[in-house]
Order: structure tokens, then sequence, then C-alpha cells
């Protein structure tokens, strides 16, 4: 039986036991679907890094400098968070630091919190995640980044889309009203994703910089199988 | 037009504009409905006090001491939190300090944040308090109590039973994503309120302390008028 837990923002990680858990971190307006899109198309690794500074620092090891806030590319970066970047062989055999508003906050502030695994969640890859947490059965910690520590429907949508499907591969265990709210919000979501979404603070916000594509890209659910999870320091293929 | 925003834990207050706001602070079960009731009922007063200790001083003022922590009544006070200890005369011409595991620390939170008005939430009076949000026309900031920091569904389903309350008497503007969530959720649930919150982890928790009739009573849909809401340093009538 799989113990399921949903963080609804990094602001209330605190509340939550995370030592030993198979960590989920879901960013899924962009980072999270970027980072699994970018291993996905070869790239050997991602780095979450704090600051746009310390990303640019790492230009010397070559990695790939990646930078976005409040939704658009940073100015001196060789990409933004889109996953588009990481296709057509642009990414493939390279490493990658990347700083976002929300997402890689979270990778970095669970990094040390002695996970049993830290995920990176998307719904590209979301049947296959789901295979893995069930096959390993270890308790499951789903940290929505949301909005600068606000909630947000699509990353609570994704955590109960994968609720479901591991629900579906197994017996889990919930007494979380987070999970349970996530479960039924997906229940109404889930036959048209994207028109849900139209309404949610973020999509809007994605929408005026007119990265429509970007959203309907990262809702589609399970075109691929690669995992991507913390290796040490960097995200790469499980 | 009328801005509504919902606040889900008192950890992410701070995200949240509440100077010059209507906020209604929620915590269904069972301390904010319970201030309802006991106002209803002829309380003068109730006083929401943080500690135990602080609230056994206010009985040299002539105070009924009421004390809740884990859902459980303490030992050497008047009441605990219970909203039948408020009916039959019992608090009638009384002033009470309360002091609970969530709500009335919430309370104490936004109390001196510059607020236009800090109300209590209850299902209990619902119409009245859309009436009187509808009506007044100021921002509306819903500060959902949960349980020691973390989201919980009573709380989110009375926030967008209120939301759906003021909608129908006038135009709303919600640009948040915990609205538009807490909005969805009560569509789920409505038709069965007590139904939905039996797999609640607060349900649960109570229904072991054989709280069941508070929680029916609690539930129940705008079986009075009365509005409780801060004056100066107490919950009156409004």
């Amino acid at each position: 039986m799989i113990t399921i837990e949903v963080v609804l923002s990094p602001a209330l990680l605190h509340l939550t036991k995370v030592k030993d858990t198979n960590v989920v971190v879901i960013d899924i307006l962009r980072a999270t679907s970027t980072i699994c899109t970018a291993i996905h198309h070869g790239a050997i690794a991602v780095r979450a890094v704090a600051s746009p500074a310390e990303t640019l620092d790492l230009k010397s090891d070559n990695y790939l400098t990646a930078a976005e806030r409040d939704g658009q590319k940073l100015e001196g970066f060789d990409m933004g968070n889109s996953p588009f970047e990481c296709m057509e062989g642009r990414v493939e055999g390279k490493k990658i630091a990347l700083t976002t508003t929300n997402g890689t906050k979270c990778i970095e502030a669970v990094a040390n919190a002695g996970a049993r695994n830290v995920f990176a969640g998307s719904f590209l890859n979301l049947e296959a995640m789901a295979d893995y947490l069930a096959k390993d059965g270890a308790p499951v910690v789903m940290l929505c980044a949301g909005w600068k520590d606000s909630f947000n429907l699509e990353d609570t949508l994704f955590a109960g889309a994968l609720i479901e499907a591991i629900s579906q591969r197994g017996e889990t265990f919930v007494d979380c009203d987070a999970a349970l709210m996530s479960e039924d919000l997906y229940k109404i979501a889930k036959s048209d994703l994207v028109g849900y979404l139209k309404k949610s603070s973020h999509y809007r916000r994605l929408s005026h910089l007119h990265h429509e594509e970007d959203m309907v890209y990262c809702l589609q659910h399970s075109v691929f199988e690669t995992i991507t999870g913390l290796v040490e320091t960097e995200m790469k293929k499980i």
C-alpha cells in the first residue's frame, strides 16, 4: 500500500516528512516538463540552480545556460524555459544549468532533505512515472511548485492525475486533504485539460507572453517513457 | 465588481494583501461556526485568545473560558469548542474567551493587519454573509484556517460556497487559482456536504472523538442571519 501526500506550495513543505520518500516535484508550466523533455531529447544532465548569476558561472564548465523569470527568457542566456528549445538535437549530449521562477527552487529545497528519490513530474511521462512509483512502493510526496509560493491549478491537476495512475496500479493510502482535493479536481478537468486551464492565472500569464504552444505541449499525456530524477546534484535519466 | 481571493492556509497569508479588505476567517469544524453560534445565541462577545493560559487569565474579567486543542476540550475550562455548548441560554449575556487549535489563531493573525472588517465564516449564516459582502463591495479575502497550517477540505468548500453566493448577487473578479479551485470543489460536494466530507482528515479525527453531531450542525446552510465580526478586539454581532 503506497502512502501519498500532496504539498500545495513550497511554503508548506516543512509540514510534510520528506525523508525516505519518493518526491515528485511538479512545475507543469514549465520547468519540470522542460527538464523531462531535455533529458528525453538526450541532454546528459540538468542542474537546477537558484540564481541567474550562479547559472552563468557554470558556462565555463560547458553547461548550456537556461534562465527564466516571470515567464520570460532572460537576456544573455542560451535558453529560456521552453520545452521546444530542447528539441531538434539542440541539447543532445549537453549539460544544462537551469534557473526558473518556481520549479528549480523546489528541486533545490528537497535535494538535501534525505528523500529516497527526487523526480521531475510531467504529464509527458506520467504513465512511466506511475509504473516506477507503484513498483517501488515507497511513500510518495508530490510537491507542487505553484507560483511564487501561491497555489496553482496546473500542478494540482498533475498531482491528481498521478494519484489516479498510481491507484490504477495498486492499493494507495491517502490521508491528506490536499491529495483528496487534487484527485477530485482532476476528475473535473481530465476530459479537457487545456480548456479547463484556460481560466488559470498562470495560463493567462503565459498566454500574454505567447507561450500557448508550450502549454499545449506540456499538457500532453504520456508521450514518452523517459524518467528524470536527481542523481547526486543533477537531474538525469533514471 | 468584487475581487475575491482565497488563502488556503495561514502559512500563505503573507502572500495576500489584507489591508482594506473584508476578511472572512474560516474554521468550519468548528471555531468560526461556534463563534457565530455563540453570538447568535446572545453572547455579548467572543475574544480569540492565543493560549489556554491567557484564556484562564480572563476568568477574573467575567469571561466564560473556552479551550480546545486537537479537537478536545481542555480540563479546567468552562467550555470546549462545540456549538452545542452555546445553546439553551448558556452564553446569553456572557463574554467568552476562546482558544482553539486553528481558528482563533487566524483571527489574531489578521486582527492588526488593517483589514476593513474581519468576519467569522460559517455555513450557518452564509446567505446573510454574502448579502453583506455583496452590498459592501470591498475586495474579499477568505482565509482558511486549515489544520495546523495544512490545507483542509471543509474550509475550502465553505470558501467555494461563499464565492458562489456572492456571485449570485453581483459581478465578481476572481484571478486566484485557489478561489477557482474552491468553486469547482464546492460544485462537486454541495449536494451532500456531510457525505463528501466523511473522507476528509478532520472529519475522521472528530468522528473518533464523537463529534459527529457538531459536524452535521456546522454544515447546515443558512439557519440564522446574525453576522459576527471583529469590533476592536472582540468578535461581536455586526
